[in-house]
């Protein structure tokens, strides 16, 4: 395909995105997405000849783009800890430019043919456990606590995920913000750190204490 | 509504978000659900006219069980730490025991009636800032760490909500050990902590050499 064809095609999907976000899959037709496009039904079939290829587009793409961000950070020789980082990143970063994509992927899932919605859920639990890979390596080396890696992964990607029902692109949030919010409570909790508690503070404070009466006692 | 009709129209109810579930809320017709109900169109008829109102009812119920159980959370007097791990059990609880509203209540909102899906948002949206107010309240009074509120809200509540996607009733977990493991993180975060780090102590490990070398001068 050339250039100019591939980015017409782009055209196409993401236009078929937005209208199957804003107005259901089911309820958009052909025509719909011709029009928004100012383009004649005829130069539409050169691209897709149904919706359904066009949502199959989308679901392939959108796990195509996740598969390959999380394979590149999976490769690299980053810490655990920060290969984690780098994926929360990146995924914020394309759910927020793929809304329409995600809430397609995400919703439209019962109108694909059965055996694409099989080869599509075994590559998104490929994703996962590449996620998983990562916790698992950073609980072995002690960098993260002890929390079920799969409850994890499950958590996390559902923080993340979720974005595409809120995120408002007119909002006062952009992705690095919500990334640095994320990461924030993902590493170090909402619980306040006391640091050992009163329990340690009082025997700090007694041996001071202490000290201070025994070199009291000794310069006497 | 008589206890025995109330006990019919649930069981539409819940046969209709089952097969919205599994098939999509526009493939599924009348005569489906009245087949798996094993119940005749006349009958179904006298408790739905419509599959729009089924899906209503659904929208409706579900915000409405959310809305009570985190009043009752609200009005307690726990203290905000308690409020939220409330907010989680009762959620995490919720979304599994009804996971086929929820699946329709969070996929088919394209499909309600305008009027009425502007009503939920605004519904959904006072149930947020419920949640967001316990946040604010753990954070003024030092309990919580300072991330901004409602991202905490929304990422939990993504965390929370995505379970309708994941959660496999013959699967290894239940409720509590999904709160369990959701709070774990939530509260404690994934990173180990070190209280203090390797320069506390060092400085530790320095007192107590000379402690125990002013011992043996002392004693000598």
């Amino acid at each position: 395909m050339n250039a100019r064809r591939q980015a017409v095609r782009d055209q196409v999907l993401r236009t078929a995105a937005d209208l199957f976000r804003e107005r259901g899959y089911r309820a958009t037709t052909l025509d719909d997405i011709a029009a928004r496009l100012g383009m004649s039904k005829a130069s539409l079939y050169t691209y897709f000849h149904a919706k359904e290829e066009m949502l199959a587009a989308i679901s392939r793409q959108t796990i195509a783009a996740f598969t390959r961000e999380l394979s590149l950070v999976l490769r690299s020789d980053l810490a655990p800890e920060d290969k984690l980082r780098r994926v929360v990143r990146d995924h914020v970063r394309f759910v927020i430019a793929n809304r329409s994509f995600l809430t397609v992927f995400f919703s439209e899932e019962t109108n694909l043919p059965p055996r694409l919605a099989r080869a599509l859920a075994a590559q998104k639990d490929r994703y996962d456990k590449g996620v998983e890979s990562i916790v698992v390596e950073g609980a072995r080396r002690g960098v993260f606590r002890d929390v079920p890696p799969r409850l994890v992964v499950f958590g996390l990607l559902g923080m993340l995920n979720w974005l595409y029902k809120w995120y408002n692109p007119r909002g006062r949030w952009g992705a690095e913000e919500i990334s640095t919010g994320f990461l924030s409570l993902v590493e170090g909790g909402l619980l306040r750190r006391r640091s050992g508690g009163p329990a340690l503070g009082r025997r700090l404070a007694r041996l001071q204490r202490e000290l201070q009466e025994l070199s009291r006692a000794l310069d006497a």
